[in-house]
């Protein structure tokens, strides 16, 4: 299974392709981190984005996309934009006719860790780890985005169908009342 | 000028569309809400928000887009809901090559009925007045776009001509300090 993981930022948009199945050591493809410009208009940085998520999905041609859900922090601005790029990311996959899943930033760090509170040095190192890297990734926004893309290796799309079946049962649940 | 407002939300999409030169009466050419299921996964919905509002886009040809700025509120979920909204609503208008002009909440409501703090009831009354209307646009989303296209055609692309400028003036100052 290929998996495209996108780490979403305005500033710096992380993406890692890695091939692997869940259980065995996983194969790294690629990384990439999307850079914007903060001085351009909002829409030119989107369709920036939206432009290379784009050539990076055709390129690679993986058979999921996994995006980091992004959560209210410290910074109010920051998040808002983080938010914005993480629309488009999810888009990305969704437009190419791809199933997009979102994990936790803890749900990915436990992962690849075994501890949902690990720091960005302990990730970036089992992520190097687990690839057989010889150095780390860098910058860590593409670590974290390798590490989305194990995370959704290993889980082997189990939360996916979980969440099918429990969208589906809810929807059958809501016809009975009617 | 025709312009396409957007009210972005992921739940409900207000969209509007109106022509007008600044200072005079703007004529209504139509209003949408694109709602998504809160049921659906993430992707699809903003999938299915992508895909109607390119087809509205594609319809009406308006010459700029103006969208709705997000700003974190009570609900931290919605919030986050909405800004990705946002950001495939600018996306919307960039991929179409159009300029997006963006607009806090304040801004519209000056626009329209003089005061930053107007109510909903007061933007929706102001909306029907200024486009002629004999009965309210009803859901408040739509109106709230309309309002947007209404704000954007008499600040008459001032906003965007001045923050061009700005960024302009930003570069060559960045660019003699090196």
């Amino acid at each position: 299974m290929r998996v495209l993981g996108i780490d979403p930022g305005l500033t710096r948009c992380g993406v890692g392709v890695v091939e692997g199945v869940p259980g065995r050591q996983c194969k790294l493809i690629g990384y990439y981190v999307v850079y914007t410009d903060p001085d351009d208009d909002i829409a030119l940085r989107l369709l920036r984005l939206d432009t290379e998520l784009a050539a990076l999905v055709a390129e690679h041609k993986p058979e999921s996309v996994a995006v980091e859900r992004v959560f209210a922090q410290h910074n109010v601005q920051t998040v808002m934009g983080t938010a914005q790029a993480s629309g488009v990311a999810v888009l990305a996959g969704a437009r190419a006719g791809l199933p997009v899943q979102t994990y936790t930033p803890s749900e990915v760090k436990a992962a690849v860790t075994g501890s949902g509170t690990a720091g960005k040095a302990q990730v970036t190192s089992m992520v190097t780890r687990l690839l057989g890297l010889d150095a780390p990734p860098r910058p860590a926004d593409a670590a974290d985005a390798l590490a989305l893309a194990i995370c959704h290796i290993w889980r082997g799309g189990t939360k996916a169908r979980i969440e099918a079946a429990k969208a589906k049962a809810m929807k059958n649940m809501r016809g009975a009342r009617r």
